[in-house]
Protein backbone atom coordinates (compact mmCIF):
# COMPACT_ATOMS: atom_id res chain seq x y z
CA UNK A 1 0.00 0.00 0.00
CA UNK A 2 1.39 3.28 -1.36
CA UNK A 3 0.61 5.99 1.74
CA UNK A 4 -0.76 9.44 1.21
CA UNK A 5 1.24 12.23 1.97
CA UNK A 6 -0.73 12.76 5.48
CA UNK A 7 -0.06 9.09 5.97
CA UNK A 8 2.47 6.43 7.04
CA UNK A 9 2.86 2.97 6.81
CA UNK A 10 3.76 1.33 9.74
CA UNK A 11 4.60 -2.45 10.45
CA UNK A 12 2.88 -4.58 13.62
CA UNK A 13 4.17 -7.38 14.63
CA UNK A 14 7.49 -7.74 13.21
CA UNK A 15 5.75 -6.66 9.44
CA UNK A 16 3.31 -9.30 9.55
CA UNK A 17 1.10 -6.78 9.63
CA UNK A 18 1.58 -3.36 7.36
CA UNK A 19 -0.84 -0.25 8.12
CA UNK A 20 -1.42 2.92 6.81
CA UNK A 21 -2.08 5.24 9.07
CA UNK A 22 -2.31 9.15 9.38
CA UNK A 23 0.74 11.19 10.35
CA UNK A 24 -1.31 13.22 12.64
CA UNK A 25 -3.67 11.47 14.17
CA UNK A 26 -4.60 9.11 16.46
CA UNK A 27 -1.94 6.31 15.74
CA UNK A 28 -1.96 2.89 16.80
CA UNK A 29 0.48 1.92 20.04
CA UNK A 30 0.80 -1.51 21.49
CA UNK A 31 -2.92 -1.50 23.26
CA UNK A 32 -4.75 -3.01 20.19
CA UNK A 33 -1.28 -5.22 19.71
CA UNK A 34 -2.12 -6.49 23.26
CA UNK A 35 -5.57 -6.92 22.88
CA UNK A 36 -5.70 -8.61 19.65
CA UNK A 37 -2.94 -11.47 21.20
CA UNK A 38 -5.66 -12.31 24.36
CA UNK A 39 -7.76 -12.93 22.04
CA UNK A 40 -8.24 -17.29 21.61
CA UNK A 41 -10.01 -17.62 18.15
CA UNK A 42 -10.14 -20.63 16.07
CA UNK A 43 -10.59 -20.74 12.47
CA UNK A 44 -14.09 -20.35 10.86
CA UNK A 45 -14.96 -17.86 14.17
CA UNK A 46 -16.17 -14.10 13.79
CA UNK A 47 -15.02 -11.39 15.25
CA UNK A 48 -16.46 -8.06 15.90
CA UNK A 49 -14.07 -5.21 16.71
CA UNK A 50 -16.34 -2.02 18.03
CA UNK A 51 -13.66 1.21 17.15
CA UNK A 52 -11.79 -0.15 14.84
CA UNK A 53 -9.89 2.58 14.00
CA UNK A 54 -7.53 2.20 11.10
CA UNK A 55 -7.60 -1.90 11.64
CA UNK A 56 -4.93 -2.22 13.91
CA UNK A 57 -6.31 -5.25 16.29
CA UNK A 58 -8.66 -7.45 13.81
CA UNK A 59 -5.70 -7.22 11.51
CA UNK A 60 -3.38 -8.47 13.97
CA UNK A 61 -5.64 -11.12 14.79
CA UNK A 62 -6.07 -12.13 11.26
CA UNK A 63 -2.12 -12.22 11.07
CA UNK A 64 -1.78 -14.66 13.90
CA UNK A 65 -4.68 -17.28 13.14
CA UNK A 66 -6.50 -17.71 9.80
CA UNK A 67 -9.64 -18.25 8.98
CA UNK A 68 -11.48 -16.10 10.45
CA UNK A 69 -13.80 -13.08 9.56
CA UNK A 70 -14.14 -9.43 10.86
CA UNK A 71 -16.79 -6.94 11.15
CA UNK A 72 -15.10 -3.39 12.47
CA UNK A 73 -17.28 -0.79 13.23
CA UNK A 74 -15.59 2.70 12.90
CA UNK A 75 -17.36 6.31 13.78
CA UNK A 76 -15.36 8.08 11.82
CA UNK A 77 -15.09 8.13 8.46
CA UNK A 78 -11.65 8.94 7.52
CA UNK A 79 -10.59 5.67 9.74
CA UNK A 80 -12.97 3.70 8.06
CA UNK A 81 -11.34 3.93 5.14
CA UNK A 82 -7.78 3.59 6.21
CA UNK A 83 -9.70 0.32 7.63
CA UNK A 84 -11.25 -0.89 4.29
CA UNK A 85 -7.78 -0.05 2.61
CA UNK A 86 -5.38 -2.11 5.20
CA UNK A 87 -7.63 -4.90 5.08
CA UNK A 88 -7.66 -5.45 1.59
CA UNK A 89 -3.86 -4.85 1.94
CA UNK A 90 -3.51 -7.34 4.15
CA UNK A 91 -5.13 -10.22 3.32
CA UNK A 92 -8.40 -9.99 6.22
CA UNK A 93 -11.79 -10.89 5.22
CA UNK A 94 -13.38 -7.99 6.86
CA UNK A 95 -16.49 -5.35 6.29
CA UNK A 96 -16.23 -2.51 7.57
CA UNK A 97 -19.42 -0.56 9.01
CA UNK A 98 -19.28 3.39 9.51
CA UNK A 99 -20.97 3.61 12.09
CA UNK A 100 -22.15 4.71 15.66
CA UNK A 101 -21.68 1.67 17.90
CA UNK A 102 -24.79 2.78 19.48
CA UNK A 103 -26.78 3.25 16.40
CA UNK A 104 -25.38 0.15 14.75
CA UNK A 105 -26.94 -1.01 11.23
CA UNK A 106 -29.93 -3.82 11.26
CA UNK A 107 -27.78 -5.83 9.13
CA UNK A 108 -25.00 -6.06 11.99
CA UNK A 109 -27.80 -6.50 14.71
CA UNK A 110 -28.96 -9.62 12.88
CA UNK A 111 -25.68 -11.19 13.59
CA UNK A 112 -24.12 -12.52 16.08
CA UNK A 113 -20.11 -13.15 17.21
CA UNK A 114 -18.30 -15.28 18.50
CA UNK A 115 -15.80 -12.29 19.86
CA UNK A 116 -16.15 -9.23 20.26
CA UNK A 117 -13.18 -7.07 20.88
CA UNK A 118 -12.76 -2.87 21.80
CA UNK A 119 -10.60 -0.89 22.61
CA UNK A 120 -12.64 2.00 23.73
CA UNK A 121 -11.33 5.77 24.59
CA UNK A 122 -9.59 6.17 27.68
CA UNK A 123 -10.53 9.55 28.44
CA UNK A 124 -14.33 10.49 29.53
CA UNK A 125 -14.64 13.83 27.50
CA UNK A 126 -15.67 15.93 30.13
CA UNK A 127 -12.91 15.03 32.51
CA UNK A 128 -10.32 15.89 29.75
CA UNK A 129 -8.49 18.05 27.47
CA UNK A 130 -8.51 17.81 23.66
CA UNK A 131 -6.15 17.03 21.67
CA UNK A 132 -5.36 19.64 19.16
CA UNK A 133 -6.24 16.96 16.24
CA UNK A 134 -10.04 15.78 15.66
CA UNK A 135 -9.49 12.39 14.76
CA UNK A 136 -7.48 11.76 17.38
CA UNK A 137 -9.15 13.49 20.25
CA UNK A 138 -12.61 11.48 19.01
CA UNK A 139 -10.31 8.21 19.17
CA UNK A 140 -8.97 9.41 23.11
CA UNK A 141 -11.85 10.95 24.71
CA UNK A 142 -15.42 9.53 23.16
CA UNK A 143 -18.75 10.35 24.22
CA UNK A 144 -19.67 7.17 24.70
CA UNK A 145 -19.91 5.75 27.95
CA UNK A 146 -18.17 2.00 28.42
CA UNK A 147 -21.25 1.11 29.91
CA UNK A 148 -22.22 1.69 26.48
CA UNK A 149 -19.70 -0.13 24.45
CA UNK A 150 -19.95 -3.04 27.25
CA UNK A 151 -24.01 -3.22 26.35
CA UNK A 152 -23.66 -3.31 22.73
CA UNK A 153 -20.69 -5.84 23.00
CA UNK A 154 -23.16 -8.46 25.01
CA UNK A 155 -25.63 -7.77 22.72
CA UNK A 156 -24.13 -9.10 19.58
CA UNK A 157 -22.33 -12.06 21.52
CA UNK A 158 -23.25 -15.56 20.38
CA UNK A 159 -23.59 -17.34 23.86
CA UNK A 160 -20.40 -18.09 25.45
CA UNK A 161 -18.66 -15.85 23.23
CA UNK A 162 -15.93 -13.54 24.53
CA UNK A 163 -15.45 -9.98 24.71
CA UNK A 164 -12.25 -9.02 25.26
CA UNK A 165 -11.32 -5.16 25.96
CA UNK A 166 -8.17 -3.35 26.85
CA UNK A 167 -8.61 -0.20 28.48
CA UNK A 168 -6.60 2.36 31.69
CA UNK A 169 -6.38 0.14 35.08
CA UNK A 170 -8.43 3.35 36.43
CA UNK A 171 -11.61 2.80 34.68
CA UNK A 172 -11.62 -0.85 36.48
CA UNK A 173 -14.22 -0.56 38.31
CA UNK A 174 -16.71 0.96 36.04
CA UNK A 175 -15.66 -1.87 33.51
CA UNK A 176 -16.57 -4.54 36.23
CA UNK A 177 -19.84 -2.94 37.07
CA UNK A 178 -20.73 -2.65 33.62
CA UNK A 179 -20.18 -6.40 33.15
CA UNK A 180 -22.03 -7.09 36.38
CA UNK A 181 -25.44 -8.55 35.41
CA UNK A 182 -24.48 -8.87 31.40
CA UNK A 183 -21.14 -10.76 31.07
CA UNK A 184 -20.02 -13.41 33.77
CA UNK A 185 -16.67 -15.20 33.73
CA UNK A 186 -14.30 -12.69 33.94
CA UNK A 187 -10.90 -12.26 33.95
CA UNK A 188 -8.76 -9.82 34.47
CA UNK A 189 -4.85 -9.16 33.40
CA UNK A 190 -3.10 -6.31 35.13
CA UNK A 191 -0.59 -4.89 32.71
CA UNK A 192 2.17 -2.91 34.30
CA UNK A 193 4.92 -0.67 32.71
CA UNK A 194 7.07 -2.70 35.39
CA UNK A 195 6.78 -5.10 38.06
CA UNK A 196 6.86 -2.76 40.52
CA UNK A 197 4.85 0.09 39.44
CA UNK A 198 0.85 0.31 39.62
CA UNK A 199 -0.73 -1.08 36.47
CA UNK A 200 -1.79 1.36 33.41
CA UNK A 201 -3.67 -0.77 31.41
CA UNK A 202 -5.84 -3.68 32.27
CA UNK A 203 -7.02 -6.36 29.58
CA UNK A 204 -10.41 -7.66 30.69
CA UNK A 205 -12.49 -10.62 29.15
CA UNK A 206 -15.99 -12.63 29.30
CA UNK A 207 -17.91 -14.44 28.41
CA UNK A 208 -22.03 -14.09 27.73
CA UNK A 209 -23.65 -16.84 29.76
CA UNK A 210 -20.10 -17.54 31.48
CA UNK A 211 -20.51 -18.64 35.39
CA UNK A 212 -17.07 -19.24 36.34
CA UNK A 213 -15.66 -17.30 39.59
CA UNK A 214 -13.97 -13.75 38.77
CA UNK A 215 -10.47 -14.37 38.17
CA UNK A 216 -7.50 -11.58 38.81
CA UNK A 217 -4.53 -12.82 36.69
CA UNK A 218 -0.91 -13.04 37.78
CA UNK A 219 0.19 -9.31 35.66
CA UNK A 220 1.70 -8.56 32.13
CA UNK A 221 4.58 -6.69 32.53
CA UNK A 222 5.74 -4.03 29.81
CA UNK A 223 9.85 -3.55 30.73
CA UNK A 224 12.39 -5.27 32.68
CA UNK A 225 13.84 -3.71 35.28
CA UNK A 226 13.07 -1.34 37.94
CA UNK A 227 13.22 1.95 36.20
CA UNK A 228 14.39 3.44 32.76
CA UNK A 229 17.92 2.45 32.11
CA UNK A 230 19.09 2.88 28.56
CA UNK A 231 16.70 4.09 25.43
CA UNK A 232 17.26 0.44 23.57
CA UNK A 233 14.32 -1.94 23.67
CA UNK A 234 13.58 -2.95 27.13
CA UNK A 235 10.67 -5.04 26.89
CA UNK A 236 10.45 -8.16 28.85
CA UNK A 237 10.90 -11.40 26.72
CA UNK A 238 6.87 -12.50 26.99
CA UNK A 239 5.84 -8.52 25.88
CA UNK A 240 8.43 -9.07 23.26
CA UNK A 241 7.19 -12.16 21.76
CA UNK A 242 3.73 -10.96 21.85
CA UNK A 243 4.60 -7.74 19.65
CA UNK A 244 7.77 -8.85 17.52
CA UNK A 245 6.92 -12.39 16.80
CA UNK A 246 3.01 -12.53 16.72
CA UNK A 247 2.61 -14.82 20.18
CA UNK A 248 -0.34 -15.46 21.54
CA UNK A 249 -1.36 -13.81 25.14
CA UNK A 250 -2.72 -16.40 27.37
CA UNK A 251 -5.02 -14.88 29.93
CA UNK A 252 -4.39 -17.69 32.44
CA UNK B 1 -2.44 -15.57 79.49
CA UNK B 2 -3.05 -19.02 80.07
CA UNK B 3 -5.79 -20.62 77.41
CA UNK B 4 -8.41 -22.43 78.62
CA UNK B 5 -8.70 -26.06 77.68
CA UNK B 6 -10.06 -25.30 74.39
CA UNK B 7 -7.96 -22.65 73.35
CA UNK B 8 -4.42 -22.14 72.27
CA UNK B 9 -2.29 -18.94 72.52
CA UNK B 10 -0.40 -18.16 69.33
CA UNK B 11 2.07 -16.08 68.32
CA UNK B 12 1.75 -13.70 65.67
CA UNK B 13 4.33 -10.98 64.27
CA UNK B 14 7.29 -13.05 65.49
CA UNK B 15 5.84 -13.03 69.16
CA UNK B 16 5.05 -9.24 69.11
CA UNK B 17 1.51 -10.15 69.80
CA UNK B 18 0.50 -13.16 71.78
CA UNK B 19 -2.77 -14.28 71.14
CA UNK B 20 -5.53 -16.74 72.78
CA UNK B 21 -8.02 -18.51 69.63
CA UNK B 22 -10.43 -20.68 70.00
CA UNK B 23 -8.78 -24.63 69.72
CA UNK B 24 -11.34 -25.51 66.68
CA UNK B 25 -13.21 -22.33 66.03
CA UNK B 26 -12.23 -19.67 63.18
CA UNK B 27 -8.38 -19.20 64.06
CA UNK B 28 -6.68 -16.17 62.50
CA UNK B 29 -3.98 -16.91 59.60
CA UNK B 30 -2.20 -14.60 57.88
CA UNK B 31 -4.83 -12.44 56.58
CA UNK B 32 -5.77 -10.34 59.26
CA UNK B 33 -2.17 -9.65 59.75
CA UNK B 34 -1.06 -8.62 56.28
CA UNK B 35 -4.37 -6.14 56.97
CA UNK B 36 -2.89 -4.70 59.65
CA UNK B 37 0.45 -4.50 57.82
CA UNK B 38 -1.34 -1.99 55.27
CA UNK B 39 -2.74 0.59 57.80
CA UNK B 40 -0.48 3.50 57.72
CA UNK B 41 -1.48 4.93 61.19
CA UNK B 42 -0.04 7.37 62.80
CA UNK B 43 0.23 7.85 66.66
CA UNK B 44 -2.71 9.47 68.40
CA UNK B 45 -4.98 8.04 65.47
CA UNK B 46 -8.18 5.85 66.43
CA UNK B 47 -8.76 2.78 64.41
CA UNK B 48 -12.40 1.31 65.07
CA UNK B 49 -12.26 -2.59 63.72
CA UNK B 50 -15.65 -4.32 62.05
CA UNK B 51 -15.93 -8.18 62.94
CA UNK B 52 -12.64 -7.88 65.06
CA UNK B 53 -13.30 -11.53 65.96
CA UNK B 54 -10.44 -12.33 68.37
CA UNK B 55 -8.42 -8.91 67.81
CA UNK B 56 -5.51 -10.40 65.40
CA UNK B 57 -5.79 -7.67 62.90
CA UNK B 58 -6.16 -4.70 65.65
CA UNK B 59 -3.58 -6.46 68.02
CA UNK B 60 -0.96 -6.35 64.96
CA UNK B 61 -1.26 -2.65 64.10
CA UNK B 62 -1.00 -1.84 67.92
CA UNK B 63 2.35 -3.63 68.18
CA UNK B 64 3.69 -1.94 65.30
CA UNK B 65 2.59 1.82 65.67
CA UNK B 66 2.33 3.13 69.49
CA UNK B 67 -0.01 5.43 70.81
CA UNK B 68 -3.35 4.37 68.67
CA UNK B 69 -6.27 3.39 70.23
CA UNK B 70 -8.91 0.92 69.43
CA UNK B 71 -12.37 0.02 69.05
CA UNK B 72 -13.62 -3.13 67.89
CA UNK B 73 -17.04 -4.65 66.84
CA UNK B 74 -17.47 -8.34 66.99
CA UNK B 75 -20.64 -10.01 66.46
CA UNK B 76 -20.21 -13.58 68.41
CA UNK B 77 -19.77 -12.67 72.26
CA UNK B 78 -17.07 -15.72 72.60
CA UNK B 79 -14.76 -13.90 69.91
CA UNK B 80 -15.40 -10.68 71.72
CA UNK B 81 -15.00 -11.91 75.24
CA UNK B 82 -11.42 -13.42 73.45
CA UNK B 83 -10.46 -10.05 72.25
CA UNK B 84 -10.70 -7.98 75.46
CA UNK B 85 -8.38 -10.47 77.23
CA UNK B 86 -6.10 -10.87 74.01
CA UNK B 87 -6.42 -6.51 74.19
CA UNK B 88 -5.37 -6.70 77.94
CA UNK B 89 -2.81 -9.54 77.21
CA UNK B 90 -0.95 -7.04 74.41
CA UNK B 91 -1.22 -4.12 76.48
CA UNK B 92 -3.51 -2.48 73.85
CA UNK B 93 -6.17 0.64 74.53
CA UNK B 94 -9.05 -1.20 72.95
CA UNK B 95 -12.47 -1.18 73.23
CA UNK B 96 -14.68 -4.34 72.71
CA UNK B 97 -18.38 -3.83 71.71
CA UNK B 98 -20.47 -7.10 71.41
CA UNK B 99 -22.75 -5.92 68.22
CA UNK B 100 -23.50 -6.37 64.81
CA UNK B 101 -21.92 -3.81 62.53
CA UNK B 102 -25.64 -3.02 60.76
CA UNK B 103 -26.72 -2.59 64.89
CA UNK B 104 -23.84 -0.31 66.28
CA UNK B 105 -24.59 1.34 69.74
CA UNK B 106 -25.66 4.86 69.78
CA UNK B 107 -22.01 5.57 71.90
CA UNK B 108 -20.19 4.43 68.94
CA UNK B 109 -21.57 6.10 66.26
CA UNK B 110 -21.23 8.89 67.97
CA UNK B 111 -17.59 9.03 67.34
CA UNK B 112 -15.77 9.12 64.48
CA UNK B 113 -12.51 7.29 63.40
CA UNK B 114 -9.15 7.89 61.41
CA UNK B 115 -9.13 4.37 59.89
CA UNK B 116 -11.33 1.69 59.37
CA UNK B 117 -10.39 -1.68 59.25
CA UNK B 118 -12.13 -4.86 58.28
CA UNK B 119 -11.35 -8.86 57.29
CA UNK B 120 -15.36 -9.46 56.22
CA UNK B 121 -16.46 -13.23 56.10
CA UNK B 122 -15.21 -14.17 52.75
CA UNK B 123 -18.12 -16.89 51.55
CA UNK B 124 -21.47 -15.62 50.46
CA UNK B 125 -23.77 -17.26 53.18
CA UNK B 126 -26.25 -18.75 50.40
CA UNK B 127 -23.30 -19.96 48.34
CA UNK B 128 -21.29 -22.03 50.40
CA UNK B 129 -21.68 -25.28 52.43
CA UNK B 130 -21.28 -24.14 56.07
CA UNK B 131 -18.45 -24.84 58.44
CA UNK B 132 -19.18 -27.37 61.12
CA UNK B 133 -17.92 -25.41 63.90
CA UNK B 134 -20.43 -22.55 64.45
CA UNK B 135 -18.37 -20.00 65.01
CA UNK B 136 -16.10 -20.52 62.53
CA UNK B 137 -19.10 -20.96 60.12
CA UNK B 138 -20.32 -17.80 61.24
CA UNK B 139 -17.13 -15.84 60.81
CA UNK B 140 -16.06 -17.30 57.28
CA UNK B 141 -19.72 -16.87 55.84
CA UNK B 142 -21.49 -14.03 57.02
CA UNK B 143 -25.17 -12.63 56.13
CA UNK B 144 -23.96 -9.31 55.92
CA UNK B 145 -23.44 -8.14 52.54
CA UNK B 146 -20.20 -6.14 51.58
CA UNK B 147 -21.78 -3.66 50.69
CA UNK B 148 -22.97 -3.65 54.64
CA UNK B 149 -19.53 -3.38 55.25
CA UNK B 150 -18.63 -0.76 53.31
CA UNK B 151 -21.46 1.61 54.47
CA UNK B 152 -21.05 1.31 58.05
CA UNK B 153 -16.98 1.93 57.62
CA UNK B 154 -17.69 4.91 55.12
CA UNK B 155 -20.20 6.43 57.91
CA UNK B 156 -17.78 5.88 61.32
CA UNK B 157 -14.97 7.63 58.69
CA UNK B 158 -13.70 11.27 59.72
CA UNK B 159 -13.23 13.14 56.50
CA UNK B 160 -9.98 12.13 55.01
CA UNK B 161 -9.76 9.17 57.10
CA UNK B 162 -8.93 5.49 55.33
CA UNK B 163 -11.15 2.31 55.12
CA UNK B 164 -9.03 -0.99 54.45
CA UNK B 165 -10.11 -4.09 53.96
CA UNK B 166 -8.98 -7.53 52.93
CA UNK B 167 -11.16 -9.72 50.87
CA UNK B 168 -11.05 -12.90 48.77
CA UNK B 169 -10.32 -11.72 44.97
CA UNK B 170 -12.98 -13.41 43.59
CA UNK B 171 -15.18 -10.62 45.28
CA UNK B 172 -13.63 -7.34 44.07
CA UNK B 173 -16.20 -6.03 41.38
CA UNK B 174 -18.80 -6.16 44.44
CA UNK B 175 -16.13 -4.28 46.83
CA UNK B 176 -15.36 -1.51 44.21
CA UNK B 177 -19.44 -1.56 43.22
CA UNK B 178 -20.08 -0.83 47.13
CA UNK B 179 -17.10 2.09 47.22
CA UNK B 180 -18.25 4.04 44.72
CA UNK B 181 -19.93 6.57 45.36
CA UNK B 182 -19.36 6.63 49.08
CA UNK B 183 -14.91 6.08 49.22
CA UNK B 184 -12.69 7.71 46.73
CA UNK B 185 -9.06 7.67 46.41
CA UNK B 186 -9.58 3.59 46.12
CA UNK B 187 -6.00 1.09 46.03
CA UNK B 188 -6.43 -2.28 45.39
CA UNK B 189 -3.29 -4.70 46.16
CA UNK B 190 -3.76 -8.10 44.56
CA UNK B 191 -2.53 -10.46 46.35
CA UNK B 192 -0.83 -14.01 44.97
CA UNK B 193 0.56 -16.82 46.03
CA UNK B 194 3.00 -17.20 43.31
CA UNK B 195 3.10 -14.81 40.92
CA UNK B 196 2.35 -17.16 38.31
CA UNK B 197 -0.49 -17.74 39.54
CA UNK B 198 -3.88 -15.43 40.24
CA UNK B 199 -4.30 -13.24 43.03
CA UNK B 200 -6.34 -14.68 45.80
CA UNK B 201 -6.82 -12.22 48.24
CA UNK B 202 -6.91 -8.56 47.39
CA UNK B 203 -6.27 -5.41 50.09
CA UNK B 204 -8.81 -2.66 49.31
CA UNK B 205 -7.75 0.87 50.46
CA UNK B 206 -10.36 3.77 49.78
CA UNK B 207 -10.49 7.30 51.72
CA UNK B 208 -13.70 9.76 52.43
CA UNK B 209 -13.59 12.35 50.33
CA UNK B 210 -10.57 11.28 48.30
CA UNK B 211 -10.29 12.17 44.85
CA UNK B 212 -7.07 10.96 43.94
CA UNK B 213 -6.98 8.44 40.82
CA UNK B 214 -7.88 4.45 41.22
CA UNK B 215 -4.82 2.78 41.13
CA UNK B 216 -3.90 -1.14 40.88
CA UNK B 217 -1.19 -1.63 42.48
CA UNK B 218 2.45 -3.94 42.04
CA UNK B 219 1.08 -7.06 43.67
CA UNK B 220 2.41 -8.55 46.85
CA UNK B 221 3.75 -12.27 45.82
CA UNK B 222 3.51 -14.65 49.25
CA UNK B 223 5.59 -17.71 47.79
CA UNK B 224 8.58 -17.70 46.22
CA UNK B 225 8.97 -20.19 42.93
CA UNK B 226 6.69 -21.08 40.32
CA UNK B 227 5.38 -24.24 42.53
CA UNK B 228 5.23 -26.08 46.05
CA UNK B 229 8.89 -27.43 46.28
CA UNK B 230 9.93 -28.50 49.90
CA UNK B 231 7.42 -28.20 52.86
CA UNK B 232 9.84 -25.43 54.90
CA UNK B 233 8.97 -21.71 54.99
CA UNK B 234 8.99 -20.16 51.22
CA UNK B 235 7.53 -16.86 52.22
CA UNK B 236 9.21 -13.86 49.70
CA UNK B 237 11.29 -12.03 51.82
CA UNK B 238 8.52 -9.06 51.84
CA UNK B 239 6.18 -11.14 53.35
CA UNK B 240 8.40 -12.45 55.77
CA UNK B 241 9.08 -9.18 56.78
CA UNK B 242 5.66 -8.91 57.03
CA UNK B 243 4.64 -11.57 59.08
CA UNK B 244 7.83 -12.15 61.29
CA UNK B 245 9.32 -8.88 62.18
CA UNK B 246 6.66 -6.59 61.94
CA UNK B 247 7.00 -4.71 58.68
CA UNK B 248 4.76 -2.54 57.06
CA UNK B 249 3.19 -3.09 53.98
CA UNK B 250 3.12 0.06 52.18
CA UNK B 251 0.31 0.49 49.10
CA UNK B 252 2.25 1.79 46.39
Amino acid sequence: MIPAPDETCDDFLGGRVRMLQPTHGYRAGVDPVLLAAAVDAKAGQRILELGCGAGAASLCLNARISGLSFVGVELQAAYADLARRNADGNGAQMEIVDADIRALPAQIKAQNFDHVIANPPYYRRAASTSAHDAGRDVALGGDTPLEVWVDVAARRLAPKGYLTMIQKADRLADLLNALTGRLGSVRVLPVHPRLSRPAQLVIVQARKGGRADFCLLSPLVMHKGAHHERDEDSYTPQVSDILRNGHPLALI
